[in-house]
């Protein structure tokens, strides 16, 4: 059992907790709790802590017990697992995860795809939040640019509640190109845009989509609204000028959803 | 120039960014920043602080100038300013806020009125994002329990940007109560829940309608879902169980203002 704060493991944990630097270096990620635990997918699990107070609820899990022992774990005092734990109150499961990595041209080939492109996002509970409205509405892939806040922060990964084990996202090193290639292949890009002359729930998103969503604060760069092939936006009541980010993506992906699903007249 | 954290008015701020209990007994709520005050209903502002820092800004916004003229305010050093202040980095202004007061009987007046009823909902973020969304789509009036996260929270008001000047809200002794009280005057009751049987996007809401939103872990009490009139779900691909329970209340309510604005064919 490690019982020290000194244990090189603990003090690497610690790193990888605060660091987007030293996640990426490392190609890892950490996920807590139990519910994130059972559901990462086995081959990418790399090490697994588990708390000893946590240790008595495990028998009362069958899947997590016999997935432990596939896995293998070590025990680390309750109080080591405080400082390892990016929570207040932690469920004293801790894992690392190998991150996956997926590639634009591949999320290309799917038909009628539908893409979400992220720029400048900034709250990681807004991030974890898209990527499980996401896999809710079968978004076939994320892009995001090097300004949006890492997705591999724990706060964003809590927010996905297990989504981002599943959906596909790259993090792209220049955003308006990466809408050009998705306009060659003839996706129709609309931006989410206050200045929108059309409403998202008037648009078919049936055929091969892609929904730009910018920053909290500032909305959509315009270097990346232009390239657009449309602006829409969200009818709004009373004074409102904008929504939650995440709830506007949201919006924009199950509308499609909604079309896409509907039984046919 | 208020200089001292001593200041009994200081105190008083601190105490009611902190204590629900303290908003609730002097009947007032806080809201910070620049937005936050010139939105305002200015017969409702009881007290304006400007940080000394914040003060050269003023002039280059000509209705926040006006509005100070006419509001009245006490400038606060910069230190003491960050004391009084809920954010990391202050905007420089604060003002202290009379609630207002809906009551139920009067909501329930308005033609085919549309409803979120919340229960136990413990994230500030999720509330005043939800806040937010209630306006855009506009929603009637938000009915909630005492269990529910105090809608002044300091945290949750910011993430309404506003929209809590302008929603009403009732937060009430017994909500299966209230939503027996809705039922009685017709209005159609559903509940967000993972065991519906039919999706929230088939089912008509153009007559006075009212969603009942869950805790974002356990979801709705056994004792409230079953009043409503039927269980509705919403479409989840992939492994997704739920959705953010902000997300799903902005769902509901804007698949609602959808239908009641679509161009009848």
């Amino acid at each position: 059992m490690i019982t020290s704060n000194g244990n090189p493991k603990v003090k690497q944990v610690v790193q990888w907790q605060t660091k987007a630097k030293e996640r990426r270096r490392d190609g890892i990620f950490l996920a807590e709790g139990f519910k994130m635990y059972a559901e990462a997918p086995e081959e990418d699990i790399l090490e697994v802590y588990v708390a000893e107070n946590a240790l008595e609820q495990v028998p009362q899990r069958k899947e997590i017990q016999e997935k432990l022992v596939r896995t293998g774990f070590e025990t680390v005092s309750s109080q080591v697992f405080q400082k390892m734990s990016d929570t207040q109150t932690p469920q004293g499961i801790l894992c690392v995860i190998r991150q996956r990595i997926w590639r634009l041209e591949t999320l290309l080939q799917a038909p009628d795809p539908l893409f979400l492109v992220l720029e400048g996002l900034q709250d990681p509970g807004n991030l974890g939040t898209i990527v499980r409205s996401c896999e809710g509405a079968g978004v076939t892939g994320i892009f995001m640019d090097k300004e949006t806040v890492d997705i591999y922060n724990p706060k964003v990964i809590r927010a996905t509640m297990g989504s981002v084990y599943r959906v596909p996202f790259v993090c792209v090193e220049d955003l308006p190109k990466t809408v050009d290639r998705l306009r060659e292949k003839g996706i129709l890009v609309y931006a989410a845009h206050l200045d929108g002359k059309r409403y998202y729930d008037g648009v078919s998103f049936r055929a091969g989509t892609a929904f730009l969503i910018g920053n909290e604060g500032r909305g959509l760069r315009r270097e990346l609204a232009d390239r657009a092939d449309d602006y829409l936006k969200i009818p709004m009541e009373g004074q409102v000028e904008s929504l939650n980010a995440a709830i506007a993506a949201s919006l924009f992906v199950y509308e499609a959803h909604r079309q896409r699903h509907m039984i046919q007249g």
